[in-house]
């Protein structure tokens, strides 16, 4: 086990927090300051700190992964927001994302990848 | 709009499946002809067909798309472990299987990535 | 607001849970006995009692949604069974049940119809 | 296997989609033109061209089907309020929708019935 | 079995649902009116005359549990904010109610953990 | 932020792991030796090392939430039993279990409170 401070832990999540979500991820960890700053240290620490720096597989894929993901489950489109950009800021293209989130019609059904298409609509407006 | 013919369509399902899945497809496909024989042909014609088809996303891309979605919902199983020997099949890595499904604990919760590498455990030990 | 004592609910609930569901609406709320025996009360006082006896909509109807339902969230195996017997029972066709199970590839994904299709193969083979 | 060409699975899905649906189908259509139009194509073919066009289920029950499912999952709310309007559009009664969604109530809970009430009473608004 | 009539459930229930919701629970049995007058009926009779006023869990831990599982579900945030004022007004601190839905992040996801504590900031602003 | 090393929180974790869930959890945790032992240190290091180890609710609520939330999910069945066992360890009733999952009839639907009645049948049996 590798004797990691959590302060090592939290630099390297929030450079990475940064590199995939950029200004998105700061807005959802500014937004947890009066309610829940350390709710904003783990989501740093563990899935950015920990999961995100892994070095098993690609951050294109793991976006990929999550827009799958969250595409599927249908319940947290603010979060498939910020990630339908983190896939754009790490190289994911705009015809990938659209085959990712048609593909899940089959896995979850049309509505979800219905609400996923309109999550990505608003997100390539941006861009 | 292309005129393919749906048995254009079927061909090329067929074959994509078998591409993907191997046996496991088959398998899917055999089970359904006592009970509903036109879903088998759906299956092989819109999923495989069609999406699988497509050539905007590769297929290690889409594995790794359905094992992240299947592994959040939770609620597929069987679907889950056909999809695991269809990444392997197409070329994602054990190590790129397993990080994967960890990631979903980040968005779908721990209880669904343990029950995820469980499956991965079950499957592994068939290849 | 209609004066109906508890034991009339009970009573109705009671009669329209056998005209329903037979042996296995029986086996369930006996199985309830020893854990928690007034949840088999209230599970015969509010969905049989209560609304399987509601006139505005048939009990073919009534069936179809809830094998409907089931199937589309995946995660309640025993209970599908149980209400793809109570559709047959109710008068529900096979050709009826497998078509409401299909379409709900459309809107849960093929593993959701693939698995309820499995439970229908299940109970039919007991009929 | 019928040789259906893709061409006739479309005008069949338009023209079930059209009964079905009206007006709100078409939007759903049109939305996606600039996004995914092919997306918009299999929405036509497969659950209207293929699903719908069976003969085995009446458009009233697969509509009572479909409102079952999507007031259970209760995480796609502009789908199901499509659905509540295809729902009157092929007969089925108000009464009848709302007893679908109360009897949710007992299969996914109350909020989820309560949700769907409430896409229903805007639904029945507009009508 | 007690020989309770309908009213008597329908009397502890109401009492019941002002104890928990106060106004907000008022509020969902009007808006229930117009659409489906007997369910606001059922809502008071079941969840509050029957299932809250059953003495074996404090109130306290009914509401903790309520937020828990509608923070899980995150399909039902009408519901998770009345369940929130709920909490508050029985005595849940807001401290408590913080760790009940961080908490969370481990059971279904870091996004529904988010999604719960955005719902809590709006209700403790009205407080 | 506080200077914890990773090693802290890792034996800070392990030991509240052992409170909670007793050998239940150390299973789980061998389980995940052999395809992701990293993933078995996040799971000591975030949830007990982190979540449980906080001090503003106390344990008996923390496994009333989890049983609350696993029940309403009702696809976590093995997780669902170790947490059932964890209640019972931390000192919450098998009455206050049953009033827990009975509640979730509420919200998740009656399939879902009798699918955690029969997991908690189980583990009751067990001790």
């Amino acid at each position: 086990m590798p004797m990691n401070t959590s302060n090592q832990r939290y630099q390297r999540g929030l450079e990475k927090l940064r590199e995939i979500d950029g200004d998105a991820g700061q807005r959802v960890i500014d937004s947890l300051q009066d309610i829940a700053p350390d709710f904003a240290r783990y989501l740093i620490e563990f899935p950015f700190g920990d999961i995100y720096s892994r070095p098993g597989l690609d951050l294109k894929s793991r976006e990929i992964a999550v827009v799958a993901a969250l595409t599927a489950m249908g319940n947290a489109t603010p979060q498939l927001k910020v990630h339908l950009q983190a896939a754009l800021n790490v190289g994911v293209s705009r015809e990938e994302i659209v085959e990712t989130i048609m593909q899940m019609a089959v896995y979850a059904g049309f509505p979800a990848a219905l609400n996923g298409l309109a999550a990505a609509r608003e997100v390539f407006a941006q861009n």
